[in-house]
């Protein structure tokens, strides 16, 4: 097992403080060797990943996108086919010290509480109210939902869409006192846009909510609205008067999370991605899903090991399943 | 109320007969004035739609995709939100005597009969073998639900497409004795390619399976697999071994018919479509969903009256809500 320790940039909002460490672990699907035929595209530019530093990590990238671009060379894959997926919280922004969609669930508590007397004395809405995460978490996933209910659904999908623009961009991160959607890796933004560059198409694939990321991913990511694959709650279609809405139900649709998100990539594009970025026990099914079949394949895992400029926790949360999977023997 | 008839090629196995007439209805969403400031891009090319007949449908056609790609006007439409759905079955392709998709169920049946003897007495399978259809058709939903399952599910979601592309590559129409992939409407094909010329990104949004459509989409329409929304079964993922597998349950997923295209649309797609092309009753949600909206729109319903080199089945069959509906009176 080799693992590759290299120092990143966090955040558009760390550019200037370099030279921290976090680990970016590079999973190396079957490495097929590539018959060099001429300088790659890849080659060509000049370092399309300059918050990287050099290391494993950085030149497996580089390596997989060379041998997959060149014409001739026996990984070769049509552009077509360059399917990249990512998951989001964690690994393209901050997840600390709640999901950001937990951030914006809490805030709409406070926003209604006025129209909702009741929620003071009922458990989630009131652990809600009076910002006690302990009693929140022991609410379990049942509270979990039931809160979702209560401040993503029973309105239309434009309102919905208007609420998060409104929250995206005013809410603040309780730290970093930034807007989260400034909160996002470097790093990966430019595997993100060197990716795309060489002709893939890249995925966002979420536990997170479809509609909530896709307000912002296209301005953040570059990742438009029908490249995200995420959770979503059902929704209904009706006529009001002349006026066609569509409502959202309080009701879960599907959850894109662990062996969801190898579904939902194959009800939404419908192609196998042959790279995979992750970041927890949740994307476990999804490198799977991309790095275990025939062909030159990637797959790679942010770990989080920076408590200065980010938080560490890696080891500790989010990686038992991920650290005894077998696709990390291939390390 | 304005109905333009025109001649239009049922595919391009008829190109060599023209001069037949089917109807094609344009409706029109709110059509506001558009401002010439220069030449447009879809008038400067030669003809895009050599297989229409000159007329209004074709004409609007053409003036749509004017306005809304020219910058300046006050019509123009970004590339990214240029989004035209389209209904595959009657819209796209031939969908008699019997939808495609079913003719594929029914010679699965008979495929498959040998290792289920005890289909010869049970009623749907019976009336398939038999090539009974009055009795399948009496057997309602229920029936066909099961028929589904018993030929789509159970099996991976890899050998299920293994199973499609060997019969969409040899089964041929009982009428017309063509590949069914050769029974594709030429001027759709037209549009299509017009549109995609013209910055459009085209989805075929249908009440068909979205694995079924997704095996010959790319080479028949030029509609890639993420750009499919069709109706599903659930999926489940699992690790058999170290292979990593999609299965197909026999449990229905989403019927993306009707009020449900607006709602496969939202899923998928995650824009409102500018353009939507429909044939029947079931697209008139989202021939709803992609007009009634403000700025310039498109809808457009293909019409069968041509039972020589098609099939004349208009009125009778489809038409009910959809000759109703309001969008109608937009003509």
């Amino acid at each position: 097992m080799k693992r590759t320790t290299l120092a990143v940039l966090f955040g558009a909002w760390l550019l200037d403080k370099l030279h921290r460490r976090t680990v970016l672990t590079a999973l190396l699907g079957s490495v097929a060797g590539a018959v060099v035929l001429s300088k790659s595209p890849a080659e060509a530019q000049s370092d399309p990943l300059p918050s990287w530093n050099d290391g494993k990590a950085k030149q497996s990238i580089l390596d997989f996108v060379t041998a997959v671009t060149r014409e001739g060379s026996t990984d070769f894959v049509p552009a077509p086919e360059r399917i990249a997926t990512f998951d989001n919280d964690g690994t393209l922004w901050v997840e600390h010290p709640m999901y950001t969609q937990l951030a914006f669930a809490l805030d709409r508590v406070k926003t209604l509480a006025p129209q909702h007397p009741e929620w003071k004395d009922k458990p989630p809405f009131k652990a809600a109210l009076d910002g006690d995460m302990e009693t929140l978490s022991a609410s379990g996933e049942h509270g979990l939902v039931e809160l979702v209910m209560a401040t993503h659904a029973n309105m239309k999908v434009a309102e919905f869409v208007g609420v998060v623009k409104e929250w995206i961009t005013t809410a603040r991160h309780p730290r970093f006192k930034r807007l989260y959607t400034e909160l996002v890796y470097q790093p990966m933004l430019e595997v993100m846009a060197f990716l795309g560059a060489n002709g893939f198409k890249t995925f966002i694939v979420s536990g997170g909510g479809i509609e909530f990321m896709r307000v912002w991913s296209d301005r953040v990511y570059g990742v438009p609205p029908e490249q995200i694959v995420g959770s979503s709650i059902k929704t209904r279609f009706q006529m009001e008067g002349d006026v066609p809405e569509l409502l959202r139900l309080a009701e879960v649709n599907f959850i894109n999370d662990g062996a969801g998100k190898p579904v939902g990539i194959n009800e939404h594009i419908g192609r196998r991605p042959i790279a995979a970025f992750g970041n927890s026990d949740g994307d476990l099914e999804m490198l799977q899903w991309a790095t275990k079949a025939s062909g030159r394949r990637f797959g790679l895992i942010v770990h989080h090991t920076d408590g200065e400029r980010e938080y560490a926790y890696d080891q500790d949360t989010h990686f038992g399943r991920l650290g005894k999977a077998t696709l990390v023997d291939r390390i």
